[in-house]
C-alpha cells in the first residue's frame, strides 16, 4: 500500500472589489480582476490521502462522507493536482469547515484552496503559492484568493497559466476590520455561480460593471499600500453597490437584498455620517459587512447591537495565507 | 383693466420607460425617451390671470399665497407662455392639487401641465397640444407627458422644438392599471432632480442605462398598441430596476428603496408566481406601484392589504389628457 498525505489550513477572504462573472467557466476565468482581505478565524482544515488502493474519491465534509459524483469542483481540482504530479489514483479528503453558518461567509473560498492545498502538499511540493492560487481557483474562483493572506489581487488572465493571484500587502501591514451583520442564515435562492451568469448574459449595464472594476483595481492597489481607510472604504463600497445594480439590471432583474438590507446599508451610513468611519460591502446574499479600523470595531459593534441581536455579529480582522501544518 | 383668464385641468402621469437624467437643465432635454400612463383621479386644477394692474406674479397653491421668487420653475413657465403670445404683463396662478400625498404620486407633473394650459388658455388658443407639452416641459420634464391621457411618448428630441410628448393610445384603448403602496408619506431625502444629476454624472452604468431605454421605446410602443400586458409589465418592471440600479452604481452610491420596497417588491413576485399577473414600478422614492388589468386590482388590493394598511394602498386607472373646463 502506497499512500500519500497532504494537510492545509485556508482562511475565508471577502472581496473589496468584487469577483462578478466569468468569461470561462471550465477554467473559471473572471471577466474582471479582484481584491479581497483575507480573514482571520473563519478556515477551513483539509486533509488529503492519496493511495492507489482506493478504487474511488471520497469526501468527508464535517466527518460525514458527501456523494463525491456530485461534487464536480472537486475532482476538477484533484484532477488538475494530479496531472501536473503525473499521479493515477484516487483520494480521500477529509474536511473541517471553521466557516460558522452564523458568519454569513461562503465556505467554498477556503475549502477550495485548503484542497488544492492539501493535495498539492500529498504529491509534491507546496513552495509554489502561485501555482497553488490557480489550482485552486479551478474549485472556486474566489479560493484563488484565500491562499494568501492579507490583501490579495486576484489577476484575471485570459488561460490557466494567467488567472493568479498574488499578495499586495500581509495581514500584518493593514487595519481593516470586518464586522458581519448576519441578516439572513439560510442557503440563498439565487447561488452565486447562476446569479452571476444570468447577469453577465442579460445586464445592459454589465460591460460598464467589467471596465468600472478594471478601472478601479489599480486605485485600490494604490489605497491599500497607502493604508488609506477612506479611500479602500469608498471604493469597497462602491464596488459592492455595483455589483448588486448588475443583478438590479439584469432582465428579469432580482436583487439578493432583503428590507434589513436597506436597513443597515442606512444605519452605515448614519454611523458614518455621526464620525465613525466605517463602510459596508455585501456579496450575493442579504448580510452586510461593515469594513472599519481596529479603533473603531467596538463602537461599530456596540451602534448595531442596538438593532441586531448580538448573535448576528460577527467580527473578523484580517488573517494569514495557507498554512500546512496545523496550528 | 384688462384681465386674461384661463383654466385647465391635467393628471399626473406614471412612467412606464422612465426619465432619468436631462441633457440640458434649462430646457429640460431628457437623456432618453420615456413612455407613461396618465393616471385618473390625481389632477391639478389651474387658474391663471393675466392683467396689466399686477406687478408681479402671485402663486397660490391650495389657497395659500407661494413665495413666487422661489418658483424659477413656474417663471420658465410663464415667461415662455407670455413671450408665444407677445404679453407682458403679470400673472395671478391660482392651483389647487388633488394628488393626495396619500397616493405616493408628485404634483409636478400635473401641475406643471395645468399652469401651462391655463396660461396658453388665458392669452390665446390651446389647440395645439403638441406645443403646449413643450411648454409644460419647461415647469417639469414629466409635465410634458401629462397634457395627453392613455399611454404618452415623450420625445426626448434635441431643442426645444423637438422635444415633446405624444399619445401612443387613449384611455379607453388601454387596460393598465395601478396600485400603489405607499411606504413614506415624507418628502423624499434625495429630490430626482438632484438624484438624477448625480447618477448621470458620476454612475459608470448611465451611458448603458440612455441606450438600453431608448432601445426599449419601439418595444413598448408596439406593447402598448397590442395592449400586451405581460410585455409592458416586463418592460416596465426592467425600466424601474434598471433605474433604481443607477442610483446604486452612482459615487458615491445612494438608493430611495426603504426596507418596505424590497419587500414589496418581493410580494409582486410572489403574488406573480402564484398566478396574479402583475409588475412592479418604482420611482424616485420609496412607494412601490403594482401594474395590473382590471380583473385583478380587486385580488391584487387584497394580497397587499395582508401586509399593509388600508390606507396605504391606492387605486388609480387610466386617466384623460388636459381639460380647458371644469368637470
Amino acid at each position: 500500500m502506497n499512500e500519500k498525505h497532504g494537510f492545509a489550513r485556508a482562511h475565508t477572504n471577502i472581496a473589496l472589489l468584487k469577483y462578478w462573472g466569468k468569461i470561462n467557466s471550465d477554467l473559471i476565468l473572471p471577466a474582471n480582476d479582484s481584491i479581497s482581505l483575507t480573514l482571520d478565524k473563519f478556515y477551513t482544515d483539509t486533509e488529503v490521502t492519496f493511495s492507489d488502493e482506493y478504487t474511488s474519491n471520497l469526501f468527508y465534509l464535517n466527518h460525514q462522507l458527501i456523494d463525491v459524483k456530485k461534487m464536480q469542483r472537486i475532482n476538477r481540482v484533484l484532477e488538475a493536482v494530479k496531472s501536473e504530479f503525473g499521479y493515477q489514483g484516487f483520494a480521500k479528503i477529509e474536511s473541517e469547515n471553521h466557516v460558522p453558518t452564523a458568519a454569513g461567509l461562503a465556505s467554498s473560498a477556503s475549502g477550495m484552496a485548503a484542497l488544492a492545498g492539501a493535495a498539492v502538499s500529498a504529491l509534491g511540493s507546496h513552495t509554489d503559492l502561485t501555482n497553488l492560487s490557480r489550482l485552486a481557483r479551478l474549485g472556486s474562483g474566489s479560493a484563488s484568493r484565500s491562499v494568501f493572506g492579507g490583501i490579495v489581487h486576484w489577476h484575471r488572465g485570459y488561460d490557466h497559466q494567467s488567472s493568479f493571484a498574488e499578495q499586495i500587502v500581509s495581514e500584518d501591514q493593514i487595519d481593516l476590520n470586518m464586522v458581519t451583520i448576519v441578516i439572513d442564515r439560510r442557503q440563498k435562492k439565487v447561488k452565486s455561480t447562476l446569479g452571476m451568469q444570468h447577469t453577465a448574459s442579460t445586464s445592459p449595464f454589465y460591460p460598464a460593471w467589467v471596465e468600472a472594476t478594471n478601472q478601479a483595481i489599480p486605485e485600490m492597489i494604490s489605497a491599500v499600500q497607502n493604508n488609506d481607510f477612506t479611500k479602500i472604504g469608498e471604493l469597497a463600497e462602491h464596488s459592492a453597490a455595483m455589483m448588486h445594480a448588475t443583478t438590479l439590471s439584469s432582465k428579469p432583474a432580482f436583487t439578493y437584498f432583503a428590507p434589513e438590507t436597506i436597513q443597515a446599508i442606512k444605519l452605515v451610513e448614519q454611523l458614518r455620517e455621526s464620525g465613525i468611519e466605517c463602510y459596508y460591502t455585501i456579496d450575493a446574499g442579504p448580510n452586510v459587512k461593515v469594513l472599519c479600523q481596529s479603533k473603531n470595531i467596538t463602537r461599530v459593534k456596540r451602534f448595531f447591537a442596538s438593532y441586531f441581536d448580538q448573535d448576528q455579529l460577527v467580527v473578523a480582522k484580517p488573517g494569514s495565507g495557507i498554512k500546512f501544518t496545523k496550528n
